[in-house]
């Protein structure tokens, strides 16, 4: 019988190739500071994306646990998102500057971040070999929009809201696997943290680490150097394309 | 402020279109009559393919009510289709034919169904002008395989496992109008299935109905006369583009 059957594997055994959005295929500070900058004339762009950035995971954190003690459900980041809006305009002195209706609009900027100029290149010559997905706590309707925009051809795109978890929880890369029938070290995640990295291989997956230096803002150059733990460590994914023989 | 925020709406106010797949964007029946007669020679591929859809709707049904009995969890549809196919090979005398390997493979003949001649270039044009998405009870590893076989170019693929209710429960066309943060009147389904379009219109969707006269075969033709309830009647998807101007 021919092998007709699910996904193909390469050399590896890897199928699958998920991919954290945020930092990783996106620059989440470069697109926040640009429409920041734009709507908050004479606003620090630069230090306002990052005070935004920084309320993302102690507010996923806070949902998890108002989860564990019963006391609510699942959130999405668009909501968070903007929750974290009001407390950071707040604390820089902005709360007269922008209504509910202006704040809405500057939220729907992460649905609107910039890829990486690498990202659509890569992306497409890897979904020839590999079922290509997103993998990200970023809501559905967002990762979907984004990709709208910003060309991002995914074969799937899958978010926490998915799995009613966000990374790290083991659901999350767990899950994942489960959706495509494959298992956890057939599936490579493709991210820029390490903190994401390190759960994922916790659950089995593959890693890759990509670097992006400059993530945070061409003023804050974060550490990229390889660690051994990662399956592969790559410059961008156009790189991780030529390694994997795409 | 100019109107960058959200997903652009058409004259009519509809902002996405949701797809019924199996039967509306794919032939279900032709795929799996071809694999049948592959794999069991000698066998009514047309006849078999029919006992293995008709187990469908039951089969959905009987997982929610345990659900709402509190008896057993959501089920993907990957599932499901394996176990009617045990009951098929039964009930046609073929339990001896197919082992448990060959039983996988041919199940997985649903991940491969093609598509209706009009669906892949329909739904590029759609998708230049609306964001377009499944909204299938097939699950979403299923989906992802079928596209990337198709060449389905899908902004985003929705299915019953995001929502944990099959169609035509509410929850799934709702959840649909919730993950991309729209009204349900900006949601239009199309679907050859009047029962589904029946549900979606309860819910305050938008509907399309396609003819796809030979859904069940080109021996059992099927009634595709136009229903006055939908929002449009089209002959399939190139007429949906030619109509919605794209």
């Amino acid at each position: 019988m021919t092998e007709q059957k699910g996904i193909h594997a390469d050399a590896q055994g890897i199928k699958v190739i998920a991919f954290d959005v945020f930092g990783t295929v996106v620059d989440w500070h470069g697109g926040i500071r640009v429409e920041v900058e734009r709507m908050l004339p004479g606003v620090d762009g630069a230090k306002f994306a990052r005070a935004w950035r920084a309320g993302y995971a102690p507010a996923m954190q806070s949902v998890m646990a108002r989860i564990e003690a019963g006391e609510g459900g699942f959130t999405l980041v668009d909501e968070l998102h903007l929750h974290i809006l009001d407390e950071v305009l707040r604390d820089f002195g902005l709360d007269e500057r922008l209504d509910r209706e202006a704040r809405r609009e500057l939220n729907a900027a992460w649905h609107r971040l910039p890829a990486w100029p690498d990202a659509v290149e890569g992306l497409t010559r890897l979904k020839a070999k590999y079922t290509i997905c997103t993998l990200s706590n970023g809501n559905i309707g967002l990762l979907t929009e984004m990709a709208k925009r910003a060309g991002l051809p995914w074969d799937c795109i899958l978010s926490a809201e998915v799995f009613k978890a966000y990374k790290p929880d083991p659901r999350v890369y767990l899950g994942a696997a489960g959706v495509f029938d494959v298992a956890p070290g057939e599936l490579m995640l493709v991210a820029a943290h390490a903190d994401d990295l390190a759960a994922a291989r916790a659950c089995g997956l593959r890693t890759a680490y990509v670097e992006r230096p400059l993530e945070n803002g061409a003023d804050r150059p974060k550490d990229v150097s390889p660690q051994p733990d990662n399956t592969m460590h790559v410059r961008d994914l156009v790189a991780l394309a030529d390694q994997l023989g795409c």
